[in-house]
């Protein structure tokens, strides 16, 4: 770690200050760590983070969460009213809650670059620490990255869906809380989404921020028509109407009768929103009301409980929809609503652990991942060990070394770009909503041998699982 | 508002600074409060608060997220960044925006009792105020009572099935980020789990922490033996011990060891824990040896992705289980992840307002919900307007009035004990895990006669949906 990265880390810390997540963990990272600490065992330890298993139909996840995680992992302190607060359980001795108080971590995080595109058993993240710390991290790592995966995964198979037509981030009103929210606002638009109603992460992240008006808003007026015009006095240049409160046909007949006034003003209406019925045939008899009467710039919006699946189907029937507003579904990947993200022990000082029971598997020892490039689409990728050669990409890179960090935080800008780029490189077929086979992780011959000696070797035995 | 209260109030936000949401909404609650603001509209109205459905097999949701909700509504204000943000979007005037820098609720709310059982379409909150500052409520209110009354729901089911074995809650690592964890936690305590895992939400809410240990921890040590061994020494007292890391049985013989030597020493075992392969088996199996050797006293917890749906099936398969740790499906409560919590227009300055497409009814006017007791039991619910005389307890109180608490939040364990005893007032085959017709909701007189003028007035012309 060189002296210019330790300045701008310190420059970065004064500027925004981390966030200290330190006390989110398990209890039994605290009891582990204490029984850790009276036997004396504290030597070095890797372990990896994967997610086990996509969800059905999906063929890749979007690593995301990683920065945070960085962030989280690179912050750990206790404050003394958490040593307190430990103390006041009768379940710690002095000793440990002494040596709590100066802990922090002091390991080397290697980790995908967030919005990497990257299949299930395939490590997002390594940590190499002392035991001690290595195993604390688990808890903070696995709730930061899960979700923020999760919901960056999710986003951007609607995005594919909806492709060419745009999607936003409409979840914040049934999003499981207000980080869930935040994070999923910034999640979806690292994976494609164009903007969220969220003004909270609008003014956090410089997300684009989205909205139109809600049906109480024309049930507030004596007709649609003076709503509709009560609404454009205010937005002349930007205004997206919703036009199905009483009768959406009616409603596109309203809109135009306003938009053609605006014109006259020499100002433009955006679009209208459908919120009800069938969108496909009713957005096709919009296009038509519209465009009869020269008003093919305005853009049409579909929202309504919305989902890939849904989508898919409207652009399957010729929907005319320039624009998604995708909520609940998206926000808390529903019905997902999580994914199996594990932590597991893979290396420590007596060598490789390896698990070994079907459903729940891991690889043993230190290891890269390597992404393999054919007729220039991402092919597939190879987890093997690190002291192998492979002739691929390695997507591990390291992020935290000595417990800081080697980089800054890549800014939104910049991750969304890379995701969406990388994206573009996955085969077609695993963009699609139902995808048969995912993104094929290989097992390099090095790994293989480990793997099959370790398993003669537990297999005379009792099952390591 | 009397001035005893004003002073209780100021003393507790000295005491407890309340957290400022104001800037998590919906960009169109801005949109539409500008248009207002230019159309001179802020004449009264009054918004529900509501969930439109029950999700299949449940019998009735727990109402909670209020006391947050309340906090939140009364605490809105505008920072001069919030202001120059919005400024800079180009969308708003300065007059507004000026308005804006004031703006606060100012309006009364009536909710139920945080921990109610309440069924769909029942309103959990009920808003009056200036039509800017209602309408401005909209997507707090929503995101802060949807997320915590479905967890306290969900946990509660999984509470019953359980029951009497006790059920705590391990879903931080698999959480939708810290938020939904720690409300989460909290909104499964007052369902009546004994305790979390989750150590953060232990010291800011006081509720019980729960632990053991991981595989990984006896993994570590060449033998389980060993891991056994060395954990107890750190927890003579209070050690829960996880048996399945290689062979259960064999687990549970090594506990035994361990606790017929912490006997010897004065101390006892608390028991052991099981994460996989088939709770019922196992757990009558690990029963027998425990108490052939008179181990008796040993506690069995277990985990493993379980929900209601499980711990039901384990239950009729006299699993001899204590203590179930739950933790993905009741923190996130997978499948359903977002229940369709709605606040609707019902009143304004031109009388009753109705929605009234087929699935997307909402009642008109001032209401409030009348609980009917039959033989001791909850019978049903009836939903009246507000000059309705009902001989039944109404569940809507004053919270709120003129934009200040009328009395102060309820303590977590009042609000825990509360939910306990409303719960056990409702017939047993609501509390089953598969619930055939949930908690009723009769319709009053006089709103039915509204519904049917309304209907009438609008079918003639337009539908109001």
């Amino acid at each position: 770690m060189c002296i210019k990265h330790t300045i701008q880390m310190t420059n970065k810390t004064t500027a925004q200050a981390i966030e200290n997540r330190t006390m989110l963990t398990d209890l039994y990272q605290f009891t582990m760590n204490a029984a850790y600490f009276d036997n004396n065992k504290n030597e070095k330890a890797t372990f990896d983070l994967f997610i086990r298993k996509l969800p059905r139909d999906w063929g890749y996840f979007i690593a995301n969460g990683i920065e945070d995680a960085v962030d989280y992992a690179t912050n750990i302190r206790f404050d003394e009213k958490d040593i307190n607060y430990l103390g006041s359980q009768n379940l710690f001795k002095k000793d440990f809650l002494n040596y709590k108080k100066d802990f922090k971590f002091t390991g080397d995080i290697y980790a995908v670059k967030e919005g990497t595109p990257i299949t299930a058993n395939a490590p997002l993240m390594r940590v190499t620490a002392p035991r001690m710390e290595a195993q604390f991290l688990e808890t903070i790592l696995l709730n930061t990255a899960n979700f923020q995966t999760m919901i960056a995964s999710k986003a951007n198979r609607v995005v594919n869906a909806a492709y060419p037509a745009s999607v936003s981030d409409y979840g914040l009103r049934r999003a499981q809380d207000q980080d869930a929210a935040m994070k999923g606002a910034r999640a979806t638009y690292i994976a494609g989404c164009v903007g969220t109603s969220n003004v909270r992460a609008g003014m956090e992240y410089g997300i684009p921020i989205k909205g139109t008006h809600a049906h109480s808003f024309v049930k507030s007026f004596p007709t649609e028509l003076e709503a509709f015009k009560a609404y454009v006095k205010t937005f002349p240049d930007n205004a997206i109407l919703l036009i199905d409160t009483y009768d959406t046909l009616n409603g596109a007949g309203n809109a135009a009768i306003v938009a053609k006034e605006l014109e006259k003003a020499g100002h433009r209406l955006l679009g209208v929103r459908i919120d009800s019925e069938d969108l496909a045939m009713r957005s096709r008899q919009v296009r038509q009301i519209f465009d009869n009467v020269d008003l093919n710039y305005l853009k049409i919006f579909g929202t309504n409980d919305l989902n890939e699946y849904k989508i898919e189907d409207l652009k399957s029937r010729s929907a005319k929809i320039d624009g998604y507003g995708v909520g609940t579904e998206m926000i808390t990947a529903k019905p997902t609503a999580a994914i199996p993200g594990v932590y597991k022990l893979a290396e420590d000082e007596d060598g490789p652990k390896i698990k070994l029971s079907a459903d729940k598997r891991s690889f043993p020892g230190k290891k890269q991942v390597y992404r393999i490039i054919e007729k220039g689409f991402y092919a597939y990728d190879i987890l093997a060990l690190e002291e192998e050669e492979i002739f691929g990409t390695p997507l591990l890179e390291k992020v935290v070394e000595n417990g800081k960090r080697t980089r800054e935080r890549r800014s939104l800008d910049e991750t969304r770009a890379y995701c969406l780029n990388e994206v573009s490189k996955l085969p077609e077929h695993l963009r699609q909503v139902h995808v048969m086979k995912p993104y094929e992780l290989r097992i390099s011959p090095g790994l293989e041998s480990l793997v099959t000696n370790l398993t003669e070797k537990y297999s005379h035995g009792v099952l390591a699982i």
